[in-house]
C-alpha cells in the first residue's frame, strides 16, 4: 500500500513581476501561514483607483487552516493589506513581526478600527513553532530597521526567505545582518532560498545607509537659511540622520506630514529614533524660530501633490513657505512611475527660489535592497538546493535567476514563477504545480473588489476621446421615433461649441432611427446598437476620434 | 527731438519650462524670423492628446513680417510644428536648415500633404542676410547630424542661439562642434546667449557618442543568437555605429518600424549613413538569415505600444520573434514619463527569455546634450553681456544660471525667461517687456486647438471616477416627472451590477424631482441643477467617489 505524503505548497500571491503587493503562502496539509501583506500603489493605468491589494481569495477560502501572518518588515508593500485581509480572515490569527514592525501596523490597523487584533511580538534571533514550521527570525538591514530574514523548518526541508534587505557593513543603529545565522542556515541546508530581486540588474554593492549621512553634514554646514529634507517616512535611518545633521549644525528639526509626524513619534516612543524633546518640533508650533535655525523634516519625496511638500512649493502649506535662498534636499528616488510628478514639485520649488539637492547632484539617496555581489554572496552562504527569486519585475527575476546561475544552483532548480503559480515540494521532488485563484482587487473609495478590469477599461476609454450620451425617444408600439435625438458630450475632441458638428450628429441618428423604424426594429436593444455604430462612425469620419457611446433608447 | 528707436524683441514661444516645443521669436521692427518649430509629446496629463503644438498666435497675427524660419536640427521637438504653422502662414516663407535636416522635415512635410514649401538649404559655416539679421550656422554635435548654432548679427548687437549641443571630441562623422567660430565670435563681442539647458544638472562632461560604439562592438562579439537593437530613428549616428558593429561581426542589419525604416533610407540617400546595400535588409526581406548572421534595428526605445519591438516583445511583429538566448538592446534612456513604459517591455522581453541589455547595465547610450563643465565652457567662448538658459524644464534653466553666474555673467544680466516672455534689446538696454500670447495647442484626431483645458480636465475627471447619466422626463408645463428616471453609468466604483444601489439612486432622483415639482420649477436648468446635486451627494455617501453627473431633462 502506497500512501500519498503531504506536499509542501509555497504559492507567491504577489510581488512577482510587479513591485509591490508581497504576499506567499506556505501550506502543509491542515497548517498555513501568509508571509507579508502588502498592498500595491497604483499608477496612470489605473485611474481613480485608490490602493491594490493582491487577490487573496485563496487564504480566504482557506481561512481555518490560517496558522499565523509573519511579517517581515513594516513596509507597506508587505503589511498593507493587513486591515482587508483581517476583515475576511477574523482579527483572532495572530500577525507576528518585530517591535517596530508591529508599532507600525498597530497604527495602520486603528485607523481602520479593527479592534484588538493579535499582535505577537518576536524577537530578532528569536524562533517560533507555528504549526508544522519552525520559524527562526535573522535580522537583516534595509531601509527600515528592524528587518528580518526568516529561516524556516518544514516538513520537507528547510526554507530561507529574505525578506527585502541589503547587506550594510556600517548600519545607522549597529545592528548588521546576520552572517552567522545565514551562513549557519546554510550549513544546516537549505532546500529552498527565496530572495529579494528588487536591484538584481545593480553592479556592485549597494552603499551604506551611512554615506548619505556625511553628504547630509556636507550640505546642512554650507546652506544659509532653511533646510528642507524629503524623505520616506519609514525610513527612521535617514530621519535619525537629519535629526543628527540638524543637531550637530544647531538647528531644530521641524516635522511636517501626517505620515512623518505619525512615524516619528511611533520611532521615538518605541526607542527607534533617538533626538532630545527640545530638538524635535512639530510644523504648527514652530514659532519664530530663525530659517538659519531650522531643518523642515517633510514628506512629499514622490512629487506627491497634497503632501507637505508640494504644499509648500505651492505657497499652500500652513506654516512654511518656501523662500529664494532655502536648500531643498529630495532624500529619497522616485519610485518608478512618479519620475514626473517628482520633477513637477522640483520645477515649482526652482521657481520659488530654492536650491534643490537630490539624487542627481549629490549621494543623498542610497536603496535599501542588495545589488547583484551582495545577492550573490547571499546565494553562496546560503548555498540552497533551490532558487526562486522574489520581489521584483520579470526583468529583475530573471536577472537574479542568472546571478543563481552563476553561483552554481543548478538550472533545473531554479524557479523564476508568476504571482499564483504552486510551488510543491515533497521529500524528493520539488516541481510547479497547477495554478491558484491570484491576481488584483482594486481599492476604490469604499469599494474593495467591486470594481474590475472592465471598469478601468471604460474609464480609459473615457479619458482618451470622452463620451456622449445619445437619448431617443421611440414610441413603443411602432418603432418610429418621437421627436429629435438628445446629444450630450463630454471630453470629446470637437470643441464645446461646435454646434454645426452636433446638429450634423442629430441629423444622422435621426437617419438611422428611420431606418431601423422603416425595417420594423422595436426592440430597444436592436435600436441601441443602430444608434452606437452610426454615431460612432460619425465621430470617426468627422474627428477621428472614437468617444464611448451611451445610447438610451426611451419607450414612450 | 527724440527719435523712438526700434528694439529687437525676442520671445520664446515654447521649450522654456519644459521638454519640447521649442519656438523662439525674433522680431525687429517690420521684421520677423522664427527659430525652430517643435511638437511636444503628451504624457498621462494629456488624456487622448495625439501632439502638443506651441500657441504661435502671435506669429499668426503678424505672418506678413515673417522673412523666415531658421532649424537648429531634425528632431521633431524642433520641427514637428512646421507642417501645422505652415498651414497658417502659408507656404511661401522659407525654412532654412542643413541638408539632413531638410531632408526629414521634407518627409514630414509631404505625409501632411504639404506642396511646395521653400525648402533652403544652408551650410554649416555659411551666411544668409534676413531682412536686417545676418544669420551665421556654427556646426555643433547633438544627436542627430548636422545641427547648428546660430550667430545672429542683429542691429542691436550679435546674439548666439547654440540650439541643442554637446561639445564631442571624437564626433562619429568628424565633423567638430566650430570652436574657433564660437570663440571668434565671443571676440567680436556677444550681446545675448541663448544656450541649451537640457542637462546642466548633470556634473562633468557628457561621454562621447564613440564610447557607445565600443560598449556594443563588445555585446555583439560575445553575443550568440539574433541581436535585436532599439534606438531613436533619428540619432543617424547611432545607427552608423550598430551597422559598423554588425558588419564587423559578420552580421546583416535588417531595419525595422516605420520611422527607422523611412529615416535610414532618408540617411543613405543625403549620405550621412554608410553601409553597403548588401548589408542591410527590410525586416520583410530577411529570408531564412540565421539568427547568428541578423542584427534588428528597431523602433520602440520608448516603449510605445506599438512599435517595432513592443511587437516583437508580444510575439506580434510579422517577421521577428523573440527567442530565449536572443540579445536586446536598449540604446536609449526613456524620456521622463516613459520609464514604466519602458520596463514593461523590458519585462515583456524578459519573459520571453531574452537576454536584455541597457544603460543601468553596460554603456550603451549617452546623451547629446551638453553637461555642466561644457555649458560652462561654452559661456566662456563667448563671455555674453546678457544670458537666457533655454530649453529645459525650470529646474534645469536655474541651473543653467548658476552656471552663467559661476562664469561671471552679471546677476541682473540673466534671465530665467518662462514661455511666452518677451525681452527687449535696445543699443543701450535689455529689459523684460510684457508677455505675449503664448501657451499650448492640443492636436487630438483631426481637430487642432479646438479641445482647451476644460476638455481635458473633464476627460480626467471621467478616468477617476466615471460618468452617471440621469434622464429625467418632466411634464413642460407642471414640472411633474413622468415615469421614473434613468440611470446610465460607465466607470463608477460600484460594481456593474450593483442593482440595489442604482434602485436607490434612482429613489433618491425621484425624491429630488418631487421636491422641486412641489416647489413648482418648470425650468430645467434648475432641475438639472437639483439632480445632479443630489446624485452626487448620494455617490459621496454611499461610494465615496464623485462621478461626473450629467442630468439630461426631458420635457414631455
Amino acid at each position: 500500500m502506497t500512501q500519498k505524503k503531504t506536499r509542501l505548497r509555497v504559492i507567491p500571491l504577489g510581488g512577482l513581476d510587479e513591485i509591490g503587493k508581497n504576499m506567499t503562502v506556505l501550506e502543509y496539509g491542515n497548517d498555513m501561514v501568509v508571509i507579508d501583506a502588502g498592498i500595491m500603489f497604483p499608477d496612470e493605468d489605473h485611474p481613480g483607483v485608490d490602493l491594490i491589494l493582491p487577490d487573496y481569495s485563496y487564504i480566504v477560502h482557506r481561512k481555518e487552516k490560517l496558522r499565523a501572518i509573519v511579517i517581515t518588515h513594516g513596509h507597506e508593500d508587505h503589511t498593507g493589506a493587513l486591515p482587508y485581509l483581517l476583515k475576511e480572515v477574523g482579527t483572532t490569527v495572530p500577525i507576528l513581526g518585530t517591535k517596530l514592525t508591529l508599532g507600525l501596523i498597530a497604527g495602520k490597523l486603528e485607523e481602520h478600527r479593527i479592534k484588538k487584533p493579535k499582535l505577537r511580538e518576536i524577537r530578532a534571533g528569536g524562533h517560533v513553532n507555528i504549526g508544522p514550521f519552525g520559524f527562526d527570525f535573522i535580522p537583516v538591514n534595509h531601509s527600515i530597521p528592524d528587518g528580518v530574514a526568516l529561516f524556516i523548518r518544514t516538513p520537507v526541508g528547510n526554507i530561507l526567505h529574505t525578506g527585502d534587505f541589503k547587506l550594510d557593513q556600517t548600519p545607522i543603529d549597529g545592528r548588521l545582518t546576520d552572517y552567522g545565522a545565514i551562513a549557519s542556515a546554510g550549513k544546516k541546508g537549505v532546500r529552498l532560498l527565496m530572495s529579494d530581486s528588487t536591484n538584481a540588474e545593480s553592479v556592485g554593492i549597494t552603499k551604506s545607509e551611512a554615506t548619505v549621512g556625511a553628504a547630509l553634514r556636507d550640505i546642512f554646514d554650507s546652506a544659509e537659511q532653511r533646510i528642507i529634507v524629503a524623505s520616506f517616512a519609514s525610513h527612521i535611518h535617514r530621519i535619525q540622520q537629519v535629526c543628527d545633521a540638524a543637531v550637530a549644525a544647531g538647528r531644530k528639526v521641524v516635522v511636517t506630514g501626517r505620515s512623518m509626524v505619525n512615524n516619528t513619534k511611533i520611532a521615538r516612543q518605541l526607542g527607534y529614533l533617538k533626538i532630545a524633546e527640545d530638538d524635535l518640533l512639530d510644523a504648527y508650533s514652530m514659532g519664530d524660530l530663525p530659517p538659519e535655525k531650522v531643518v523642515v523634516l517633510s514628506t512629499g519625496s514622490q512629487g506627491e501633490p497634497l503632501s507637505a511638500l508640494a504644499r509648500m512649493a505651492n505657497h499652500d502649506h500652513r506654516t512654511v513657505t518656501i523662500e529664494a535662498g532655502d536648500t531643498v534636499v529630495i532624500s529619497a528616488t522616485p519610485i518608478p512611475g512618479n519620475e514626473k510628478a517628482v520633477s513637477r514639485v522640483i520645477n515649482r520649488l526652482s521657481r520659488a527660489g530654492a536650491t534643490i539637492v537630490h539624487k542627481g547632484t549629490a549621494p543623498v539617496h542610497v536603496s535599501g535592497h542588495a545589488a547583484a555581489e551582495e545577492l550573490k554572496l547571499m546565494l553562496n552562504l546560503v548555498k540552497p538546493e533551490c532558487f526562486v527569486p522574489i520581489h521584483g519585475e520579470s526583468r529583475h527575476l530573471t536577472a537574479h535567476a542568472e546571478l543563481a546561475k552563476l553561483t552554481g544552483v543548478a538550472d533545473e532548480n531554479i524557479f523564476v514563477l508568476a504571482t499564483g503559480d504552486c510551488l510543491e515540494i515533497s521529500e524528493d521532488s520539488v516541481r510547479i504545480a497547477e495554478r491558484v485563484e491570484s491576481g488584483v482587487v482594486y481599492v476604490d473609495g469604499l469599494s474593495v473588489g467591486d470594481i474590475g478590469h472592465l471598469v478601468i477599461r471604460d474609464r480609459q476609454l473615457l479619458a482618451r476621446d470622452g463620451v456622449a450620451t445619445v437619448i431617443v425617444a421611440i414610441d413603443r408600439r411602432t418603432g418610429q421615433p418621437t421627436g429629435t435625438p438628445e446629444l450630450v458630450t463630454r471630453g470629446l475632441s470637437l470643441g464645446a461649441d461646435d454646434s454645426t458638428l452636433m446638429d450634423e450628429a442629430r441629423a444622422r441618428i435621426a437617419k438611422t432611427l428611420t431606418k431601423t423604424a422603416r425595417e420594423g426594429a422595436t426592440d430597444s436593444v436592436v435600436i441601441q446598437n443602430a444608434v452606437r455604430e452610426s454615431l460612432s462612425q460619425f465621430m470617426w469620419e468627422k474627428t477621428r476620434s472614437r468617444p464611448m457611446i451611451v445610447p438610451v433608447v426611451m419607450e414612450v
